[in-house]
């Protein structure tokens, strides 16, 4: 019992860490953050911080771990149910707007690119890995829809590119006080890119 | 002739100091590039630097400023023979990817972001007026195609956004050595935008 309280604060501190260190990146840059700000934000001395992490690359891994493979999770876990192939598009976008929104710091922090990835080899594999499970989920939906002959997708690459761009540039512009929430602009985007600038017929 | 000389040497140094700082902030970020590491990128000393710049953050307003009202340059003069509207969409387009193109370092350093804005207020308004007349050219042309009926954007700001999105983000995965440039994609992308994914009844 004590080992696994002593276990959950050893995860609580790391999990802090994290979180904290995220905030910094995204207020400063991977540059302009440094691990001793990052201990003094927590409140843990600085041999106390590279007990958990070896160095800022290594945590820096850490986030972007969390943030894709928390990405990747949540938009799995939100389509499966959908069936129709255009609702799919719609709610892979909601869903990627909620994370966005939920974890505004450590999305942003994620995006200051893969430049700062350090540590070991494993984690950072991971980190690939996740990114490319995430677009690939993105172009075998799109694929999906394209067979089925819902949408019509001549190259799925650039289309999933086009998706994800209005959905990562929103780190550079939403405001959280604004009227409308993140999913609302990804809703917006949705229908777009699925109907078009040019009128159609119907419509 | 002696004066113009000096002018001219003046502004070539001052220009170098642009270029490089740029290329600097593009690869390091705003925090990671010093005056010193900019100093002797340019092979000057830290005095002659602050000759031409007060500090880092007035240096950063220049570049910011030179490729905002480049791009608008630029746009401008690119749309001034287009008369048909979706044709227009499509050049903005082209134009934007063709200045990133030849601009790339100068435009990653400015997509830093504001936060290093810095220097005389005169020419940050500057910078913020250049970045506002671009998003306002944008939604100009948007909203002459919607009321000419050959578009149809029921909200110029959203689609406006939507556009610039997909062309900024292009900084962060196009690489100049692969077969397509970046006018290309933005083709690519003013196709999608355009038709949009689902398919027409024409097509």
């Amino acid at each position: 019992m004590a080992e696994a309280e002593a276990g959950q604060a050893r995860n609580d501190t790391r999990a802090q860490i994290v979180a904290r260190a995220a905030e910094l990146f995204a207020l400063w840059g991977y540059a302009g953050a440094s691990i001793s700000d990052i201990a003094a934000a927590v409140g843990v001395s600085k041999p106390a911080l590279y007990h958990h992490f070896a160095g800022k690359d290594e945590l820096y891994t850490e986030i972007v771990v969390t943030v894709l493979s928390g990405m990747l999770d949540n938009a799995r876990s939100s389509l499966r149910r959908i069936k129709d192939p255009a609702e799919r598009l719609r709610v892979f976008m909601r869903a990627h707007a909620d994370y966005f929104e939920s974890n505004q710091h450590a999305y942003v922090a994620a995006q200051l690119g893969f430049r700062g990835l350090g540590g070991k080899q494993e984690k950072r594999d991971r980190a690939l890995k996740c990114r490319d499970a995430y677009e690939q989920l993105l172009r075998d939906l799109l694929q999906d829809a394209h067979e089925s002959g819902a949408l019509r997708i001549d190259d799925v690459a650039v289309a999933g590119r086009l998706v994800l761009s209005s959905l990562n540039w929103m780190a550079r512009w939403y405001h959280p006080d604004g009227k409308l929430r993140a999913r609302d602009f990804a809703d917006q985007y949705a229908t777009m890119l699925l109907d078009g600038f040019r009128p159609r017929p119907s419509g």
